[in-house]
């Protein structure tokens, strides 16, 4: 399958590589290409720079969020939250034909600093107005409760023993999108419902930076207990 | 020890219930007792009459939230959320002299229906509004996270293997309530730190909502793995 990954931090370089070692077709975007292989390394959070990583995963294309959204037969939001409208609408094909959009992004506010407060939420969520902006495509909010080193690796935590809540308003959309995550080694994919359920998922992140804060670990995730 | 709940829902009853079982002299707190107790049986919501709850829970002694808060060495509020600081008002010695008080209130809007939005999130929270409002009581968070049949009984879930997040400004308070969570069974009760996190812990109740409806059922919690 044709992924496109929009964003390059370490949540979609981990999900563009986890789709390459599973034989998918990824390429990976971003608003600009040269500024992005220009960065230096590392950068001021230590994460190594694009152009080293991507000169250890060269089977994953490099491309604008254009030439990401003409890639993509299923694309992955993995853009900052803040970002995230302006990626898609750049990616321009979002909207074009229902289109599976996995939206990964979290609309953290870090203006007052650790832990970040959320600049929508409540009875909203960037997912909803990631769908209003984009209404024909099919958003499944998905991997945004997590660490990126558990995303397309569950089994690193507990044998793989937890739980990863999707939501979104398109059935179709949702059984695809659980599929690729069962492929993955998820077997607790747990749809909480139509596309206000990310209301839910993305405040939850609220409580995750604190369990991991508790943890000393980012390496920390919850298993839904019924 | 003397306990006083405030509050005579589910909630209520059930840490009432929990505690005089384990020993502890316990008094659960109403506005009018004489209303409370001519309340007909059952009310809207399908729940016994406090009445013919109490015939059966007759060593658990009914009092105003004036006599509970004179009773209790520790209380535990379990009002609405709505109705939370008024209560804690009306018991007095909440702001007396220290005492612990284990918040398990919900700041939940059921005004647009059901799922419930929340009157005070993301960087404030219903605990901390209490705290303000008593800023001498140690206040707790605890209990807010789950249905009623397993806040004093976990074994009823998965043998107890699931977890109870806590959090507070005072480490004696956390400390003593971790003890009295423990004598009921909960194995993983996990301190996420200072009142702040009563934001996290209030805003999952919303994810909380999704998860019981996807499982179909109110008996779901979530084990933090770690």
């Amino acid at each position: 399958m044709r992924i496109g990954i929009l964003g390059t931090g370490v949540v979609g370089r981990t999900i563009a590589d986890g789709f390459a070692r599973t034989g998918h077709d990824v390429m990976i975007g971003t608003r600009d290409v040269e500024a992005l292989m220009a960065r230096p390394e590392p950068d001021e959070r230590g994460t190594s720079s694009f152009a080293s990583w991507h000169a250890e995963h060269a089977a994953i294309d490099v491309g604008t969020f254009a030439n990401t959204g003409e890639h993509a037969e299923l694309l992955v939001n993995s853009t900052l939250g803040v970002a995230s409208v302006d990626a898609l609408a750049a990616a321009g094909s979002a909207d074009a034909d229902g289109r599976i959009v996995i939206d990964t992004s979290n609309p953290l506010d870090f203006s007052a600093g650790f832990p970040p407060s959320l600049f929508v939420g409540n009875t909203d969520s960037l997912a909803e107005q990631l769908q209003r902006a984009f209404p024909n495509a099919r958003l499944v909010k998905a991997w945004n409760t997590m660490t990126a080193a558990l995303m397309t690796d569950p089994s690193a935590l507990a044998d793989g023993d937890h739980t990863i809540p999707i939501c979104g308003n398109n059935e179709d959309a949702k059984a695809r999108v659980t599929e690729l995550l069962r492929g993955f080694g998820w077997e607790d994919v747990l749809d909480i419902g139509d596309l206000t359920g990310a209301r839910a998922m993305e405040a939850y992140v609220t409580l995750w930076v604190r369990l991991y804060s508790a943890a000393g670990s980012p390496m920390v995730n919850t298993k839904v207990v019924r």
